[in-house]
Parts: structure tokens; C-alpha cells; sequence
């Protein structure tokens, strides 16, 4: 079951600036910081009622997000929902004619586990699913 | 005060197959449907948890989301924040440097004042805030 809009991902090429700019728009700073080596990616959080805004910068020109920057400059990148199973949605979604990029979860930013859903069957938006791992 | 991501805005070529997508995707139905005709939209709302999503369907060629469908295909359009004090916000936004597109709030849907910030001074996203109408 989807339960929450977890957060948005936008894609930046200068995340100390936009950091600074959405400081500025929400009126908080971020609340924290991390890198997903796997993703080669940096990260920063706010956050904003249950939603959170998550950028992204790139640390290395094969991550996705530096090729997202290429192909369509900054914006938003990705929509995540969180899900109470996860592997249950990913089988659900897949029944119902959507593409699941991995076959099982691996592990994201902010101790989530992932999973996205081709935005060639979502209507252009790149889909995650999440669910907080628990160990 | 920004108090909430009130809603995302998808723009989509064909509403009805979009609904169909979107309940699949998040396994409910759209709560309602809304025609914004000051816009050229038609709109369909799904509620996730304390977020709406809104699939834009245009209604004549002239309309923002026709341009934007026309430019750069399905996808997400614009990120709405929920706030407080919509003239304050405005005044507080224009002060800190972002672009405010409407020189004061006007009638959106689901009941809304809205206005919105100029996409090249937020990272590419074009960012609406809104606030209840209490008439």
C-alpha cells in the first residue's frame, strides 16, 4: 500500500547554492546531508510537513543524475512514495503492466530501501518506492 | 510560513487513460474532478496521505499545460506549497530574489489563491503557492 509521498528529488548542478535557495524559498535549512556512493550522488534534505525535498548533485559523470543534467538541465527528477511492503508493491505494480527497474530492493539514501518504476509507464515521472529498512 | 507540499501537477496528453494509470498506480481512485477554465485545464485529484496529485489535462491549445506538453512532453509540471499568509509569502519571496509571476494571488483550483515563482530562479522547478479561499 502506498502510504505517504516520502519526498521529491531534484536534480542541481551547484548543491551548495541550492541549498542555499531552498533555504531561502521554505524558509529552513536543510536538516541533513549525505552521499550515496552507489548512486554517485550527494544529497540534502528538508523538509516539509511529512514530505521531504531531497537534492541531488553528482559526483561523477556516469551517475544518472549528471546524465539527467545533461539531457534535461535541472528540475525535478523523481517522485518517491513510501509503501508499507515493498516487495508486495513491486509485484502488484508489475501485475498491473508497469515496468520495475530492479528486481529486488537496493539499498538508497536515508536508510530506505528502493526500487523505480520506468517513467515510460507513468506518464513521464520517475517513480520510487520506498520503504525504511529495519534492522 | 510554507506548512505543507499541498500538491504535485502532472501534465498529461489523455485524463482518462491517466486516471487509470494514477489508481493503478497508487490503488485508489481520483476524489474528484475540476475544470479550471481561466487556466484551459482540466484537472483530476488523487490524495496521498497529507499530498494531492493533479493531472493536468489541457483544453485548448493556448493553455500553459498545451505549451509545456508541446515543449517537453508528459510529465511533472509544477510543485504547490501550502502557506499561511499567501501576500506575505509573495512579498518575503520577491525580497529574497526569486521571480513572483502574478502581482497578487489569484483564483486557482480546489479552491485556492495561487501564485508562482519563476522556474529559472528555483532550480527549473516552477513552484506555485497556494492557500484556502475563506470566503
Amino acid at each position: 500500500m502506498v502510504t505517504n509521498l516520502e519526498h521529491i528529488g531534484i536534480a542541481v548542478r551547484d548543491l551548495a547554492a541550492s541549498n542555499d535557495l531552498f533555504t531561502k524559498l521554505l524558509n529552513v535549512p536543510p536538516y541533513k546531508a549525505e552521499a550515496v556512493e552507489a548512486e554517485g550522488v550527494t544529497t540534502s534534505f528538508f523538509r516539509v510537513n511529512q514530505t521531504k525535498i531531497e537534492l541531488l548533485e553528482a559526483t561523477s559523470p556516469d551517475s544518472p543524475i549528471a546524465k539527467f543534467l545533461d539531457k534535461k538541465g535541472e528540475g525535478i527528477h523523481h517522485l518517491a512514495f513510501e509503501v508499507d511492503d515493498i516487495a508486495a508493491e513491486m509485484k502488484r505494480l508489475a501485475a498491473e503492466g508497469f515496468t520495475v527497474l530492479n528486481e529486488t530492493p537496493k539499498r538508497g539514501a536515508d536508510n530506505k530501501w528502493v526500487c523505480f518504476l520506468h517513467p515510460k509507464g507513468t506518464n513521464g515521472v520517475l517513480v520510487e518506492l520506498c520503504q525504511e529498512i529495519k534492522e
